[in-house]
């Protein structure tokens, strides 16, 4: 008989792969295996994250080329869901460049090749590389974007509904497969789309994939909060993160919703060490290994698509005028952090070539583990997306030295109680 | 040191996967296993056909729910390509539904996750019921669509060749992942479609994954002269197949293609059994599992999408007005054959209950491969998509009986000598 569940509650952990880590000059780092195709390292990276009772891994998605080439996110879960059976896989997917009916079919197959462990991250898009390689002069705006994006996820979440409990006889002798009154036309017609449905993928093992958001603007926490069952956020602080927590599970409240019914999740760049001193050497290689052009592409990006490379390096962040390309709320920040610390253009990409805004530590397994331990106590996080610094050595001192740390203080599950990502998680 | 390919020509075999099997009646069968969940009875499917050094697994695909709820294509297969690791892997994508930037990536994923093993089936979509899940009232038309198609191609094309050979310079100490002089934006601006490439993926193993096509129009067999690696085709008789084969190896020759550069592969509906009566038997007990509902569904869906259910069983076929609705060529075919044949609704339909239209072969596994030799010497096939009436069952007994005797016969491989696809076909 397996145990029952812990009384107390505990932390949910997802890891959120990047191709060759989220820092910036990861594919550099002698850690890093360039040679071996992408599939391999993403099977040993699951599989490893499988070992340490992660709730999910986590991929994010573009529309256009950044960075290095990867692959399809959720064509690549598909294929991790064949070598594991219990850790969670979330693919993000747009609402801005994708049809909703294309996009239930996805999440709804991997759900079920996964036997319920599938995740989808509603996003909209908001930049004009990925607009060009959709017809598009300019990335849409962020209102339409984000009517299109609930009436996306409306119809997605109907389709998904749309066999009930019983509607699968399986009646050979009889000769009825589904009972046709149990199998239920969705007949959406709305401002953005017009589906008739049904859905032509069996229904998910879990009821439904699990649906995670990570938009931070007014618009995207109403969306969050109204649909939402696990919210990533970037917070660089306690403070922050806290008045964020608030404000998503007061307006969850607002929908009738248990405070547990979502989980706010802050992203993590720890660097760890045996030693705070090895730890802040392995920080310090990394920064050394990076290029002024990438670190001033990095930058560029997320200050709103401008392109710094006629400024002094050593200089000041020139006046940028408000980009209309997405990333709004980002620039003000780094441009706040830039003038309230007087950052030279190279001190600031600096700062965010690996957690990009996000909260930082680097320090040993106790000192990331209290941290991790102050966040999730006081009210600022139910648990922590992890963004390894290079891939597979960056998580690997997370899965090694901090998922032990926090098992040993009860805050993390020692084995997989359940066989569901929404059951991780802790959802209903 | 692998053996040389064989100096003789041989066979293509590839296997065209339904949920149940081809056969209308095929999920009623005792064979079929509607418990498992449906991954699990694709990856034994899979993994006995790679066994048997198949070609190729193919999956069709429909935008909307016709029979039985499966899996969505590429999603499938990307999961079996984790399990697998010679087999190649077709999937069906719709031109007329999806974006051609997606598709690329897709297709692109599969193939480096599966290590050069991806087949991409192009085909355009005829029908209202897919329609009515992407916003349109009625299909698009015949011309619009095969317009669409072409420049999506062209697209996708010119996406998978954005990466220069070279490209990849993967140079840690000198800061260089990628030679920009070597990745090609496309910037692609036609009728339907403005893309601006690169692609985000990394290029194909198999240079680009084979391209897979089955129109049958004037227009389709235009298209598929001018791009396809194989055509699959349905042709009831020798004399069609020959015609058609002939037609096809013209139309490349006069795009200055050799002979070889296209595989012809009929679909062949085979029913195997130990002896001619024990295949006799095995047919009866499909044929006699037919419900009226479902033949008349089959019919009436083949015939144009006519609803038929009014007219007696065993009455004759109606006089249909032309279809608008795609199937124009299949509704021409099955009336031809009902008048000629004098056939009542009933037997229309339990004629094509099966192989629908496709070369149907019933008797030992001696008879099935006398037949498939006559059409491959005879200038009517470079090879077979074999239709399996049910899963795993009448794959298996093609498997079992009739793979042997071909490799007997020196027909077919008994061992893989190449890792791709591309090189399991003869393509360059």
């Amino acid at each position: 008989m397996a145990p029952a569940a812990p009384a107390h509650r505990q932390l949910s952990l997802t890891a959120f792969l990047m191709r060759h880590g989220h820092h910036v000059a990861a594919w550099r780092h002698p850690d890093t295996d360039l040679a071996s195709p992408p599939f391999e390292v993403y099977r040993n990276v699951v599989q490893s994250a499988e070992r340490a009772c992660l709730d999910a891994v986590f991929l994010a998605d573009s529309m256009a080329l950044t960075g290095a080439p990867s692959l399809e996110p959720v064509t690549l879960l598909s294929a991790l869901a064949a070598v594991t059976s219990r850790i969670g896989l979330i693919a993000t997917a747009t609402t801005t460049y994708n049809e909703p009916y294309t996009v239930a079919r996805q999440f709804a197959s991997l759900d079920s090749i996964s036997n319920g462990r599938a995740g989808w991250n509603l996003v909209t898009s908001d930049n004009a590389a990925e607009a060009a390689n959709f017809g598009r002069e300019r990335h849409v705006d962020h209102t339409t974007r984000y009517a299109r994006a609930r009436e996306f996820h409306a119809v997605v979440d109907g389709l998904w509904q749309g066999f009930e409990k019983g509607a699968f006889v399986d009646d050979k002798a009889g000769g009825q497969l589904l009972d046709p009154s149990k199998v239920h036309r969705l007949d959406h017609r709305g401002e953005h789309f017009s589906v008739a449905g049904p859905l032509n993928v069996p229904p998910s093992p879990q009821g439904k994939p699990v649906l995670v958001q990570a938009g931070s603007s007014e618009t995207g926490r109403a969306l969050a909060a109204a649909t939402a069952d696990v919210v990533f956020t970037a917070q660089a602080t306690l403070a922050d993160a806290q008045a964020f927590y608030r404000d998503m599970k007061g307006r969850i409240a607002g929908h009738g919703r248990a405070p547990d019914s979502l989980r706010v999740m802050p992203g993590i760049f720890a660097v760890v060490g045996e030693s705070a001193g090895q730890a802040q050497d392995k920080f310090a290689q990394l920064q050394g290994l990076i290029e002024p052009k990438a670190g001033l592409a990095l930058l560029g990006r997320m200050i709103g698509n401008f392109d710094l490379s006629g400024y002094p390096l050593d200089g000041p962040l020139p006046e940028l005028p408000v980009t209309q390309d997405g990333q709004r709320s980002r620039q003000q920040l780094l441009t706040a952090l830039a003038q309230g610390e007087n950052l030279s253009i190279r001190q600031l990409y600096e700062r965010i070539a690996g957690g990009r805004g996000h909260f930082t530590v680097i320090g040993t397994a106790k000192q990331v583990a209290d941290q991790m331990q102050a966040w999730f106590e006081e009210g600022a996080a139910d648990g922590f997306n992890l963004m390894p610094p290079t891939l597979p050595g960056g998580l690997d001192d997370v899965l090694r030295l901090v998922v032990p740390e926090l098992q040993r203080r009860g805050l993390f599950r020692t084995r997989y109680e359940g066989t569901t990502l929404r059951s991780h998680l802790g959802l209903r």
